[in-house]
C-alpha cells in the first residue's frame, strides 16, 4: 500500500502530471512549530538543479492544506501538497505502448489494466519523492537531536563524481552511484524483534525510492568475506560503544548507540537519449525507442536528501513506540 | 513487532532455551492439505548438521497444535511449536554481564531492561528461524507453481566453500557468506507502489533473519558502476520478457515476470572460541572474552532455506492480496 | 487513527475552518469509473437543508484531485477534497476556553495540548463526514449488487417525525433518534473470526460517526429479554434463509445470506441556544454558555447517508479480502 | 484476522475440541511480574460452574509457554496455552449436516468450505474466550491503576437473575441478558480521531465476543429520546468533571476523565435442548432437530468477566499509544 510506519504514518499520493503531488502524514504530534520556509532546503537538495539533473523546473512550494494552525501542528493529520505546474505530457503519449526499458511502463499496465496514469511515469515517477522528503523534513524536526546525513560516496564506479557525470552526459547516457547515510546520537533500543529489526523498517522504507537496487549495513556484503574475529566489534565501555562499527550500528535489529552506517546502490537512470530496444505491446514486435523529454544523468545525485527523509521517518516511528517523543511537543508554548 | 504480513501472516514466538520456539500463522487459505511430513525435507535443510553447523542436537519435530484438522488446513490460525529438548543453559550464564561482541546481547538487555531471557540468544537466537522455515513450508504449498531457490554461492569470499570452512574452523574462527536466491513462474504484477515494493516487502523479511548484513536485487550495488544503456533490460515480447536481467524480476517495485533474483550478505558467526574484548556490564570495566558453547563456523549454510522461507511468505501474502490464491483450496475436496 | 480498513484503506482528514476536509482512498481497484456527478445524490443527502438542519450553506463539491485519469480509477490513491468557503471562525472564539458540554472541545484541548484547531471543532467536526460520505460513494460502485438503504425511524422518541423536530425548534433545544440500515443481497462469508467480526468492522466504522451513542445487530437489545427458542432463527433451505431474521444476518460474526439489519442510537445535538453550564478553563469557575452559531436540531437527520457510507466501506473491504472484487473492474474496457 | 491491538497486539488461536486453545500477546512491557495465580481469579469466574452454565469441566489452566522468565515478562511474544481434556466430540457430529440455528455451524461450513473443524464449534467455540481472559489478566496488570467492573444488570428481561434462569432451565429453554461495565480513573485523552475512537475500539473488541448483540455508551439508545439541554453533561470543573454522565466517559470518542461506562446485550444461549427447525445441507430439506450435549442456560452469565478483559486490552493499547506505561516496567527490580 502507498503508507509506511505504524504511529507515524506516512501516505504518498499523486501523479507526475496530474493536478498534484503529495503526501497525508498521521500521527504527528501536536505543538511541532512549522512553516512552509522549513521544507525549503531540503526541497532544494531534492531538486538540485546541478549538472546530471533534470531540467524540468517546478517551484515545488509545499502546501499545508491540514493539520496545522497558527504555526504549530495540531494533532490532526497533515496534508502537504505540491501542485504540478510544469508538465509536458505530450513527451510520454507514445509510451504507453511502447514502455521504456528499466520503467515501471510495462509493469504498471499489466498490473492495472492499463488504467494507470501513464503521463511521465504517474505515480511512479520520482516526482513522488517530494511527498517523502516534505514528511522527512517534519520527522528531523520531531529527533533533531540525531543527526542524519546522507551523500554521494560514487558515481559511475569514480570517486571523481563530477567527471562521470560529464562522460555520461557527452554520451548521451545515464550512471549509477552509491549514496552512504549515517545517523549518530541514537539511543540504543530502536528496532524490534522479530519482524521490525532497524534493518527490515530501514530497507522497507528505502526500497520505496526508486531506483534503488541494494542496501547494506556496517560492513555490508564485505562481511561476507570476513572472520568472525575481525568483524566482531569490540566492546569497550558500558555504554556500548565499540572500537570498530561493522556492525553499523545494529545488533540483533536493535540500534547499539554506535552510529547507524548503511549504503545503498542506485543504478542509472532508465530514461536515456540513446536508441533501446523494447517491444510495440500493441503489435507484439520488438521496436528502437529513443526516449524524448527531459531526463538526470544521475539520478543517484538527487537521492541523499530522500535516503535521510526516509530515515528519519523510520526513526521518528521508532521514537514514538519507545515513548521517546511526547505526544504534544513543548507544552509550555500551547495556548 | 514479532508478526508479518497482511493476509498471510506470520507471528514469531519462543526462546532458545525455554519450553518451545514456533509460529503462528493466521490467514492460511482453508482446505490445503498438510502432515508433519511436508516439513522434514526443509527442517532437515536448515538443521544442516554438516561440517560448519553446530553439533547441538534437536529432534525439531513440528507439532501442529491448531488449525488443522483431518490433514486440511481449516482456516483458522495455525500453531506450529518445536518443543526444546537438549538445551544447556549452564554454558550461557556468564554472558548476561559479559556480552559477546556481534551479539544482541548488549542490547536486547538494555532494550528490556534486563529482563530479556538471555540463555542461549533467548528470543534473539537463531533456532526461532524455526518458526519462519514452517511457515515456509506452508506458503510454498500455497504458490507451487513458483520455484524458490536459494544456494550458498561464496563463503568466506571464496567460491570453493568447504575448503573456506575448513579453514575457519582449524583457525577457532567463523567466516561469512552470500546466498544467491531466485524464484522462477512468477505472475506480473505482485509489488505494491509506494511503499510496499516487491524489494521493500522481501528486505523487510530478510532482514528478520540473524546475520543478515545487506541485500542486493538483479544488478545489485554492480548497478552503481554501469550505464543506463547497459543496465536497461531490453524488452522482447509482449509478455515482458528481458534479454537481461539486471532488473532481477522488478521494475518500479512490481515482478516484471522474468525470474526474481536477489543475493544477501551473511556476516561470519559472532560466537567464536577466539579470544574477544567486551566489557563487563556490573563493573563498566573492559575484558576478555572466550565464547564457550556449541557454534557454527559458517552460519551462513544454514540461510538458504530460511531465505526460501521468507520469500514463500512474501510472495503468498501479495498473491493473496491478488486474488491469485483461493481463501478455500480444491473445493472438490471438501467433506 | 484517522484510517479504516485493510485493503480498502480510506484516511480522513481536515479541519472545519480551514482549508479543506476530505479523503484519501488507498487500495481501490482500477478501472472503475467514476465522475464528480457520482457525489452528487449523496452529498446533497448528507447535506439536507431540511428543517432541522444548520443553515451553513456550502456548495460541497468533490475535488478529484489523484487517483482518477480520463474517467476511471486508476489503482493509485484517490485524493478527494472538498475546500471550505462559508466558515465563519468567529462565532468559536470563546469556545476554546468554556468547552461546550456534550462536545469534544474538552477532551480536544487537553489531548493535543491546547494545539488544536478549535474553530468549529475543528477535526472533531461534523463536517469531517464528507470524506466519509465521499468515500462511500465509491464504495457503493465498487459493490453495486449490494443494496445498502438507511433511514431516520425515530425523532425524540416519536416516529412523527416532522411533529418531533418542530418541537425541539420552538425550544431552542435539540433532539437524538435512531436510524435504521439494511443490507440485501450479501454473499455469505464476509467477516472474519476472531477479531473481525462482521459485527466488529461495522461497529468499528459506525462509532466513528460523531454523535452515535450504541449500535445493536437484528435483534440487538431487545434479545436480551427472549428465549433461545424464540431468538434462534430457523433454517429453511440449503442457502441458509431463515423464517425469523433476529441474527440481523450474522452468526458467528460472519454473514448468512439473509438481510444484515443493525440500528444506531443518535445523540441529540450538542450545539443548542439554551443557556447551558461549563467551566471556565482559565480560571476554573463555573459558567454560563449559550452556543452561538448555526445548528443542527436533529443531527440524526444527516446520519442515514453516512451510515450507508460506512457499511458500504466495511462490506468493500471485506469483500476484496474475499476476492469477491478484482483488482481492475471490467478489464475489457482497458485501453 | 484473529489479532486485536497496535502496540498490545492479542492473538487468539485453537479449537474447542482441538489440542489447544489459548493466545499469543505481543507488545507486552518487560518486566511485569507474572505467575500462572494470577490468573485463577478471572478463569474461576469465567467457568462459574453456577447454575445456569454448562457442566463442561475443565481445569482451565494457564500454561506459560514463552515470554516470561523467572516470573517476569521479557518483552518477548507471551504464548498462553490452554490444554483440551474433557472433550466430548462425539456430541456434535450430525451439526456438520444440520446446522443448529443461531449458530455459526452454517455460515463457517460456507465460508472454509466444509474444512472448519465443526467438533464443538471448533474455532468459532466460546472456550475460545479463555485466551481473551488470559490476555485480560496481563493487562489489567498493566493498568492496575483503572478499576473495571462488569456485572450481569438483567437475564431474561428481569433484574431478579436467579429466578429468570430457573425458569428457562425448567423450560429446557436459554435466556439472555445484559452486562453493564465500568472503568474508574482513566486518564483524559484516551481514544484517537477519527477511526480509533474508544468506543471504535471497544465495540470492535466487544463483538469478538460470542453472542453479543448490542453495546451502547452512557445514555446508549435512550439518548434517541431526550432533549439536548437534558443529555449535554455540565462541565464543573477544570479536571472535565461533570455533574451527569450520559456521555458515558467519553466525548468525541476521546476518554473525558469521568467513568467508562457501557452495556451490552446478550441473546440467549443458541444451543437448547428444545426441539427446532434447520436444514439438512446433504438433502436440502428441513428437519427438526434436538441439539445435545451441555449448554449454558444463560451465557450472559459468563460474559462480565470476558467483558472485563476486552475492556482491559483496548485500555492497555491506548496507554501504550500514549506513552502512559513504559516499555520496560519498574526498572529498579532489573536484574
Amino acid at each position: 500500500m502507498n503508507s509506511f510506519g505504524k504511529l507515524f504514518r506516512v501516505n504518498i499520493y499523486g501523479e507526475s502530471h496530474g493536478n498534484q503531488v503529495g503526501v497525508l502524514i498521521d500521527g504527528c504530534p501536536a505543538g511541532l512549530s512549522i512553516s512552509e520556509e522549513d521544507f525549503t532546503e531540503d526541497l532544494l537538495r531534492r531538486k538540485s538543479g546541478a549538472k546530471g539533473t533534470t531540467p524540468r523546473i517546478e517551484d515545488d512550494k509545499p502546501f499545508l492544506a491540514s493539520g496545522v494552525f497558527n504555526g504549530f501542528t495540531t494533532g490532526a493529520p497533515i496534508l502537504i501538497s505540491f501542485y504540478n505546474k510544469n508538465a509536458q505530457s505530450k513527451d510520454y503519449k507514445d509510451l504507453f505502448r511502447l514502455p521504456r526499458p528499466g520503467h515501471a511502463d510495462f509493469t504498471a499496465k499489466m498490473k492495472f489494466g492499463g488504467f494507470n496514469d501513464y503521463r511521465g511515469g504517474g505515480h511512479f515517477s520520482g516526482r513522488l519523492t517530494l511527498g517523502l522528503v516534505a514528511a522527512g523534513v517534519i520527522a528531523k524536526k520531531l529527533i533533531h537531536q540525531i543527526q542524519i546525513k546522507a551523500h554521494l560516496i560514487e558515481a559511475g564506479g569514480e570517486t571523481d563524481i563530477e567527471k562521470a557525470i560529464d562522460q555520461a552526459i557527452n554520451n548521451e547516457d545515464s550512471i549509477g552511484g552509491i549514496v552512504e547515510c549515517s545517523a549518530e546520537n541514537l539511543s540504543v533500543g530502536l528496532g524490534e524483534p522479530f519482524f521490525d529489526s532497524l534493518e527490515s523498517l530501514l530497507s522497507h522504507a528505502v526500497f520505496s525510492i526508486p531506483a534503488i537496487k541494494g542496501i547494506e549495513f556496517g560492513s555490508g556484503f564485505k562481511a561476507a568475506s570476513m572472520f568472525g574475529s575481525e568483524h566482531n566489534d569490540p566492546i569497550v565501555d558500558s555504554t556500548g560503544r565499540t572500537i570498530t562499527n561493522y556492525a553499523g550500528g545494529i545488533n540483533g535489529g536493535i540500534s547499539n548507540g554506535n552510529p547507524l552506517i548503511f549504503r545503498v546502490a542506485v543504478k542509472p537512470t532508465s530514461s536515456i537519449s540513446k536508441e533501446q530496444q523494447t517491444v510495440n505491446l500493441n503489435s507484439g514486435e520488438t521496436e528502437k525507442l529513443t526516449v524524448q523529454g527531459r531526463h538526470d544523468a544521475c539520478i543517484a545525485l538527487r537521492v541523499p536528501v530522500v535516503l535521510e527523509a526516509v530515515t528519519a521517518i523510520v526513526l521518528t516511528d521508532l521514537m514514538l513506540l519507545e515513548g521517546n517523543i511526547p505526544r504534544v511537543i513543548n507544552e509550555n508554548s500551547s495556548r
